[in-house]
C-alpha cells in the first residue's frame, strides 16, 4: 500500500480539461462552435510518444477509468482492475488516456453545458453524436497530446465500437485495436430495447421535452426504468439465477406490490443510484449513437469486410460466452470480416457466466489474455 | 364459406356469463364474496360428458379464443387457427370451453368490477390471484357445466401453467394436459422483466395508486411501455431481424427522436393498441400470478417431480426452438420431472423462428402435432 492505495493502483488521479476552440461539424451536419473534453491519464508518455493507449468508454461510463479522485472514494475508476502499475494494462509501460465522450454528463461538453448561442444549457438541443464524431474529437485530443499514433485503442461494448471506428477512420493512427464485448452494429432487438428506454425517459412528465433543468426536476422515473431494463440485458439469465434466484426478501409471498423477490430490490436500487449520477439527455444521446453505429453502412454492398479493408491495425477481439446483449456471434462477425479483409486478428471467446458485464470484471482468463496482448504490444514497439 | 365465414370456422359466437354466489378464498387469504366468469364454448358437450376441452388463456388473452363476435370482426379469436370444425382441435368432436380469468378485464370479475363492499370498482383492491386460484374457479365452472373430467386442459405460456396446475390440484379431473411454451416457474430474468413492466405502470402519474378509473384517466404511458417491453420478449432476435432488420422508415437517419427504425414504429403501434384494449390493474395482477407460479414450492425438497407424482393425466409438452421467454430448456424441466415421477408424457420441440409467439401461430408441424394428439384423445374415449 502507498498512501493507503494498493501498490498496483494508479492511486490519486486528477481529471484534466481541454478546450477545443475550433468548430466541429458532426455527422448530422450540426456544427459545434467549440467544446471541451475532460479526461484522465495514467502513466507517462515516453520520449518516442509511441506508448499511448486510448480507452473508450461505454454507454454509462466516463473518463474515470482507474484510480481514485479522493483517498476515501468508495469505488475506484470503472476499469481499475485492468489499469495500473503491474496490472494487465501496465502504467509503468503505457500512457493511458481516457476521455469523457462528447455529449456526456461527466464534464465534457454535452446537454448539461451552456449553449453559447443561447446562454442556456443545451438540453435537448445538443446534437445527436455518432461513434464517428467521438473518434474525431478523440483524434483532436491525440493531436493536442502529441500522440501521432496510438499503441492501442481499446474499449468494451460501445467503447469497442469506437476502437473499431478508429481503425476505419484513422488507419495509420492505430497500431492495435482491442474490441471487447462489442458488435459491428445493433440487432433489431438491441434497437428495440433502446427504444423502450428512450420512450420511458421521453414520456416521463418530468422530462419537459428535455428542458427539465429549467424546471428544477429530472425525469427520474423514466431514467430509472431505462437503467433497470439495461441491467437485465447486461447480466445473463444464469448469473441472475445464481445471484438472486427466486429468493423472497421476506421469505414468503406478501401478495402485494412492494419488493417481494430479491431481484426486484436489486433492480430498484440500480435504478435509484443511476438517477443520482447520470443525465437523461445524455442517456438518450448514447442510445442513439449505439443505434446508428454501422461502419459497413458506407462500404460497397454494405460489406463490413470492405469497410475494414483499408485498416492497418492489428486486432484483438474478445467476446464472452454468456453475453446476450452483444453475443459471441456478433464478435465473430467482426472477426470474419477482418479475415475476409486479410487483416491481422486474434480472437478469444471467454467462458463467463456474467453476461455482457464480464468486460468490466476480473475474469481470470480474460485478464490473462489482455496482459499477454499488452506484453506483445510492448515487445513490438512501445516501451517506457 | 357459411354466412361469410370459412367452413372450418366456428363462426359467430356469443360469450356467456355465469355468476358464482358462493364465496371463494384465494391463496392470499383474501375472500371474494361472489364473482362472475365470462366464457365462450364451441362445439357440443356429448351425452357422456367426456369430450370437454378447457382452454386457459395467457397474460393478455381472454375468453374469445375462436370465431367472431360480429360478422365483420377484424380478427377472429386468438386461437382461431387451432379451433373449429376440421381444425386441429375439432369442434365436431370436442366441446371447447374458454373462460376469461378471474382478475381479467374482458368481462370476468376483476379490478374493473364493482366491489360489493364499497360500491366502487375494485381497482387496486382486487386481490392478487394465483394460477391455483384460477384453477379453482375453472373447476367450479366445470361443475356448473356438468363436466366431471376434462378430456383435456390446454394452454400456452401462462395458459400452459394453468394446465399443469390443474393436473396437480385435480388429478382425477384431467385426462390430458397440453402444456405449450410454458415453464415450471419464472426465472430471475422473467421476474425482472415483469418488475420493470410493473414499475412502468405504477410510476405513471396517471396510475393514481390504481384508482385511475375515478380520475377518468388510464396510465397509458406505463401500460404502453409494459407492452413494448413484453413484445420484445415474445419475439426472437432472429424474427425481429428478418421482419424489421435495421430498416429506416425514411431511408436515412434523421438525427432526431422521432421514429427512425421500423422496429420503433412497430413497438409504438403495439403499445398504443394495447392501451386501448387492456386494463393496467389486470396487467399487474397477471404478472404477479406469473411470478408466483411454482407448483414445486410446497413439494418435499421443492421437487417438481414430487409435486407431479400424484397427477393422473397424460401430458403433451411443446416448446419452440427460438422461444427465449420460456425456452425449450424450461419445457424439458417439466418433461424430466414427469419422467422422474413415472408419468406418461410426450414432448415435442418445434423448430420455429417466431419466438414465444409461436404458440399462437399456425406453425405447420406444431399444428400437425396437436391434430394428431387430439385424434389420439378422441380415439381413446371422447367422441361426439
Amino acid at each position: 500500500m502507498t498512501n493507503g492505495f494498493p501498490l498496483d493502483s494508479v492511486g490519486l488521479v486528477v481529471p484534466q480539461r481541454m478546450a477545443f476552440e475550433q468548430s466541429l461539424t458532426l455527422a448530422s451536419g450540426a456544427l459545434l462552435p467549440r467544446y471541451e473534453l475532460v479526461f484522465e491519464t495514467y502513466g507517462e508518455l515516453n520520449a518516442a510518444r509511441d506508448n499511448a493507449v486510448l480507452i473508450c468508454h461505454a454507454l454509462s461510463g466516463d473518463h474515470h477509468a482507474a484510480g481514485y479522485h479522493v483517498p476515501d472514494e468508495q469505488r475506484p475508476g470503472w476499469w481499475d482492475n485492468l489499469i495500473g502499475p503491474g496490472r494487465p494494462l501496465d502504467t509503468r509501460r503505457f500512457f493511458v488516456v481516457c476521455p469523457n465522450n462528447l455529449g456526456g454528463c461527466a464534464g465534457s461538453t454535452g446537454p448539461l453545458s451552456v449553449d453559447p448561442a443561447t446562454g442556456q444549457p443545451y438540453g435537448p438541443d445538443f446534437p445527436i453524436v455518432t461513434v464517428g464524431d467521438w473518434v474525431q474529437t478523440q483524434a483532436r485530443l491525440a493531436d493536442r497530446l502529441g500522440i501521432e499514433r496510438w499503441a492501442a485503442v481499446m474499449g468494451g461494448s460501445l467503447g469497442g465500437m469506437q476502437a473499431l471506428q478508429w481503425t476505419v477512420d484513422f488507419p495509420d493512427r492505430v497500431r492495435h485495436a482491442l474490441i471487447i464485448a462489442a458488435a459491428p452494429s445493433l440487432t433489431t432487438q438491441n434497437i428495440a430495447f433502446n427504444e423502450v428506454a428512450r420512450h420511458a425517459i421521453r414520456s416521463d412528465p418530468d422530462f419537459h421535452g428535455g428542458r427539465y433543468y429549467e424546471q428544477g426536476v429530472v425525469p427520474a422515473t423514466g431514467l430509472r426504468l431505462a437503467r433497470m431494463l439495461g441491467h437485465i440485458t447486461y447480466l445473463s439469465d444464469d448469473v441472475l439465477m445464481a445471484r438472486f434466484g427466486r429468493e423472497l426478501r421476506d421469505g414468503k409471498l406478501n401478495f402485494g406490490f412492494g419488493v417481494e423477490f430479491e431481484i426486484e430490490s436489486y433492480l430498484r436500487h440500480q435504478g435509484e443510484s443511476f438517477v443520482k449520477r447520470f443525465d437523461a439527455n445524455t442517456y438518450l444521446l448514447m442510445t442513439k449513437s449505439l443505434d446508428y453505429f454501422d461502419p459497413a453502412a458506407h462500404a460497397p454492398e454494405h460489406s463490413l469486410s470492405k469497410a475494414l479493408h483499408a485498416t492497418n491495425a492489428e486486432f484483438l477481439v474478445v467476446s464472452f460466452s454468456s453475453d446476450w446483449r452483444f453475443s459471441p456471434a456478433r464478435s465473430r462477425e467482426i472477426v470474419r470480416a477482418l479475415l475476409d479483409a486479410d487483416r491481422d486478428v486474434s480472437y478469444v471467446e471467454i467462458e463467463s457466466e456474467q453476461g455482457h458485464d464480464s468486460f468490466l470484471l476480473d475474469v481470470p482468463l480474460y485478464h490473462r489474455v489482455l496482459r499477454t496482448y499488452f506484453d506483445k504490444i510492448a515487445a513490438s514497439g512501445a516501451s517506457a
